[in-house]
This record gives C-alpha cells, sequence and structure tokens, in this order.
C-alpha cells in the first residue's frame, strides 16, 4: 500500500487551528509525523496544551509556531494545507508562505478543490484531489479478495464516516487483528499518504477506482480492510459517489454511521431513519453482492452523556444492531460485529 | 435549449454503416440533417434502400458515397464520426479524412472518449464528451421544476433507454405534446444537438449536472421533459452515474427498460427481474423525491413476434404495470401512463 519514506509535515493553519479538520485528522491519525503546526495567533504552546483532548497520544504532539522559519529548524519535508480557507482560495499570505517553503526545499501537500502544482511550476506538490491519471474500470476483480472488507457509510454527509473507520482500524491494531484502512476522500487520503478522492473521479470510474483501492489494500495481506465511505445513498447531491463506492468496493458488511437528526438535511431532503437507512444500503449492495449492516456508529456530539446515551439505545432497539459511540465511549462492539459477522 | 443553426452533416461510417449506433440515431432522429453518409463498401446506394427500417421517415434518407469530394458538393457544415472504431483509437485513414474535411472548412464532430480537439489544433471540434467546463453541484432548484419530468432507467446498462426515450418524445409530439428530450449520452447529446455525457462528468457534480440540464430543458416550458437515463442501479461498473441521475434529474415519474434475459450480467452480476428493479427504483427514488415506475418498455429484438408478445404480457403481469414495445408495437401506453401519472 505504501512503502515510501515518511513525510515531516509542517501544517499550515493561519489563524484557523481550532476548525481545520484535516490538521486535527493528520495530528490524531496520521501515518506521518507533524514536526509543527503554523498559527501565529496561537503560537507558543503546543497542540495538546492549547487544544486538550484533540491528541490523545503524547507522542503526537507538536509545537505551534508563529513563522515558517521556526518550523523549518525542525526538519520538515513538506508543508500541509491543514485547512480549507473561507473563500475556496488560498489568500495571498499563504500563497507566500508556501512560495517560501517551496523555496526551502518542501514539498507541498493539498486536499483542496483549487489545485497546487499550477501555481507552484518548480516546486514538488501533491494536489491529492487529482484524480488517479490511470483510472480502471470496475472488473469484478474486487469480488475475490480474500480478506473481509467492511465499508463505513451514513444517514448523510459528513457524520463521521472516516473517524469511524479509522476508530475501528485503531481499535482492530491494538486487538492484535491487522486492519488496513483505504482512504477515499482528501483527508483519510493525507492522514494514510496514499488513496484517492473518488469525488473528484469521473463518473464512469468511481467504481473501478474503488475497487483497485481495495485491491492494493489486500496485496499486504490484512486481516481486514477498512474503507473509508463517503456521502450518504439519500443524499442528493453525492448519492452516486455512495453507490459507486458501495458496488465498486465489494464489502462483506456495513457500518452505518449516525446521527441525532437536526432538522432538514441538503436542498431539504429529509435524511433516511437508522432503520430504514440500514434496509436500503442493504438492498442496494444485494444488487451486487450481499452486504449486511452488523453495526452503528453514533455521533453524538452536542449531546449530554445523558442524552448520548438515550441516543444509542433507541438506535440499537430501532435497528436491532450493535449500537455505539466511537468516541464518547468504545469502539468495541463495532469491530466486534465487524469481525464476527 | 437549442437556438443555434443546425448543422448539415457529413457522417463518416467507412465500412462500418451496418452497425454505426452513432449514424443510425442521428439518421432516424436527428436535430440536424445528414447530407450523405462517407462509407465506400456501400456506396452508390441510399440508406433507406441499403437498410430498410432504419429510417422510416423518406425525408430523413441521404446518399452513401463513396469519397469526402462527392459529400462536400452537398454544402455540409460538419463531419460526424458515425461509429466507435475497434480499437478505441480512430485509425489513420480517418484521421486523414477528417484532416481533409477540416481544411474544407467543416466542423468535425466526435462522441468518443479519444478528444479530437488536440489532434486538430486548427478546426473547430465539438467533442461531445468533453464535460462542460463550469459543472455545478445539485441545489434543489429541480424540485420546482414545472413540467412533468419523466427518467427511463433500466435493468441493465445499453438495454434502449436512449431509443425509448426518443420514441416517447416522437409519440407525443404526433400526439399534440411538446416534450423536450434531454440528452444525458454521446448519442444523444448528438442527435439533439446539446446536452452532456453524464458519465463523462467528475462524480461530485453528476447530480448538478443533471439538474442543470432539467431546468435548462424547461425554460422552453414544454408539456414534458423526457430524461434520457443511464446504465443502471445494479450494474456494478456504472451504479453510481444512474443513482446521480436519478437523484439530480428530479424526475416525477419513471419508465423501466427491459430485455429479456440472457445469461449472467456484467461481471457476472445477475440483473434484477423487472418487478425488483422498479420496486428498487422507487426506494431509490423516494429517499430524495418520490417518482413511481409508471410503465416498461420492452426490447423484444432477437425474437420472434410470438415470444415477444408473451414477453411483455409476462412482464406486465409481474410488474402490474403498463408494457409495451416501442419499436415492434407501440409507444402509446407507455406515453399515456406518463401522461397520465
Amino acid at each position: 500500500m505504501n512503502s515510501t519514506p515518511k513525510r515531516r509535515y509542517v501544517v499550515l493553519a493561519e489563524g484557523r487551528l481550532r476548525e481545520a479538520k484535516t490538521a486535527h485528522g493528520v495530528l490524531r491519525y496520521g501515518r506521518d509525523e507533524v514536526v509543527a503546526v503554523l498559527d501565529s495567533t496561537l503560537a507558543g504552546g503546543s497542540v495538546r496544551g492549547t487544544m486538550p483532548g484533540l491528541v490523545p497520544d503524547p507522542g503526537r504532539d507538536a509545537p505551534i509556531v508563529a513563522t515558517l522559519e521556526e518550523a523549518l529548524v525542525l526538519s520538515p519535508t513538506s508543508i500541509l494545507v491543514g485547512v480549507a480557507p473561507a473563500g475556496g482560495r488560498l489568500p495571498g499570505e499563504w500563497m507566500e508562505t508556501l512560495r517560501a517553503a517551496a523555496g526551502a526545499g518542501l514539498e507541498i501537500v493539498g486536499g483542496l478543490h483549487q489545485r497546487l502544482a499550477p501555481e507552484f511550476p518548480e516546486a514538488r506538490v501533491w494536489d491529492v484531489r487529482e484524480p488517479p491519471a490511470e483510472a480502471p474500470i470496475f472488473s469484478g476483480e474486487g469480488f475475490g479478495v480474500e480478506p473481509k472488507v467492511a465499508l463505513t457509510v451514513g444517514t448523510d454527509a459528513a457524520i463521521g464516516k472516516m473517524t469511524a473507520t479509522l476508530e475501528i482500524a485503531r481499535a482492530a491494531g491494538e486487538a492484535g487483528v491487522q486492519a488496513a484502512f483505504v482512504p477515499t476522500g482528501q483527508t483519510g487520503v493525507i492522514i494514510a499518504g496514499w488513496g484517492a478522492c473518488v469525488d473528484a473521479v469521473v463518473s464512469d470510474f468511481v467504481a473501478g477506482v474503488a475497487e483497485d483501492l481495495v485491491l492494493r489494500a489486500a496485496k499486504s495481506m490484512p486481516d481486514l480492510v477498512l474503507v473509508e465511505g463517503q456521502g450518504a445513498l439519500s443524499h442528493p447531491a453525492y448519492s452516486g459517489v455512495t453507490l459507486g463506492l458501495l458496488h465498486g468496493s465489494c464489502p462483506d458488511c456495513l457500518v452505518l454511521c449516525v446521527s441525532p437528526d437536526r432538522g432538514p438535511g441538503y436542498a431539504g431532503v429529509p435524511r433516511p431513519s437508522p432503520a430504514r437507512a440500514a434496509r436500503l444500503y442493504e438492498e442496494a449492495a444485494a444488487l451486487v453482492k450481499p452486504s449486511p449492516v452488523v453495526a452503528v456508529s453514533a455521533n453524538t456530539k452536542g449531546l449530554t452523556d445523558e442524552e448520548a446515551q438515550h441516543f444509542v439505545e433507541k438506535v440499537s432497539d430501532e435497528t436491532g444492531l450493535p449500537t455505539a459511540d466511537p468516541f464518547r465511549h468504545s469502539v468495541g462492539p463495532i469491530l466486534e460485529a465487524v469481525l464476527g459477522s
């Protein structure tokens, strides 16, 4: 999957570290090391000191610095754009920082829609959202993959599928089960250092690219392949990406990610209930390969402990499935269901 | 939708007119005129004389010529690559013909994966599979479209969805119902002179492009918008395209296209029965907007009249829906069901 040397990142998150999802993901789960985070508004401390709970492992802490110069002392190999800018395009100041980093020999890494390679023709650039040059059509080879393949799916987009997948992978590792994480979105790809953003792939090739990712992950002979899901079958803008990934990755089982419903969803479209979603994912999967929903991962962010407990119990009752909140409690019941299925 | 001047096509189908699906579509249904077909192996006659039944309307007949020179006398505006070459890329001889046509001032039109604009930098080229430069994200505006919107769906890819859609549109016109055809694949786009190949669009934008096509079609205030379907929910390689189109085009009703099952489908995946497919399309649509399957279009190619009749009755019994073969008999019952729904 990934035998390239590890990167040493400076993460650019100027003024935005608190909401920098990509930075948080790399700090918490990344294969590569973060040697420093660049945010002059929080400089002087460390990530763990500034945002307790974000990085449970003290070995993954990093200093927050005010300038690129301070970061360069720590011998980074790469600079990562760690947050999507408000207006979509990178502000001029950030471009200056990236130019200086490139001048110091650093690789530039970005996961935005805006491609950086054309902006820095002289630099080494990894545009994470750039689709694979040779995208295959789905072949059916994925049906024969040896290890068990599990895919996360959801009742909505942006509901915590990537984090749930990574937490299952982490718990598997702790339990001595060798799990391969298959990244399908920009943050996942940056965290793992390989993969593909399936939503940036031409639609004809989404299933083929998903199949190819699973085949590549299976080559290292893990016990379990865990595929990061995207979108939702019920999300009117992204449902096609979701179904392409569901069919292309040929999963043996599914983990449904849910959160408490907070009013109408995208474009006013209501989210399906967990039970309805579970049934629909199973029916859609079964058109190509049967794949039961074996567990539910509940994202209870914003709820009190009591509310969270009530929500988890309600979902478990309604779906008849093992349900757990991987963040608040343990991902154990989900991992058990995946392994036992 | 399309107020550009009509093209006058020379259709390039050298040695392959009999199997040239794109040429057949344009001859039978095209908005633009075909002034000549280039196939030296059949030259001397006319299309209707050579392939009876292909072009029922005598006003749509065209001469078959052996050389570009003969065609140029008929004042064409454009040369259309009317058949996909066996090896994927156009043979050198065809490239020579296209170069000569461009030299004579003709526009080059192609619907292949291979883009022609880079090959003929001096010429006017319409690469039909080139996705729209500005692809929108699905917004939900499509929910408010005034005319009734119908979409064709199928139990498999390449099952006759485009032809069924065009036949419904033709019958509507004959019945005094103003129908707008929305093309979503290369032949459909060439036939109508506008549209987009949704399978060539980046997956994030498939639903948005489909919605945009319907909004554009609705602008001419037709009584009915008929959207050409793509792929199948059960086709492992293309199901994502199908679901993106199903949700993005916001249809009010669906027409299910079926054919007799002839063994395992793509990558060994069995096709769903018509009844199962109808139920699944309705459930998938209902996640975003309810859209009943109101009729079934049966493709009975290769069957005897008796077998075809039996197949149509069987599908009608199993689905409980009006079922007709638009080619062998009449598309009337389907149009009636669409208008009455």
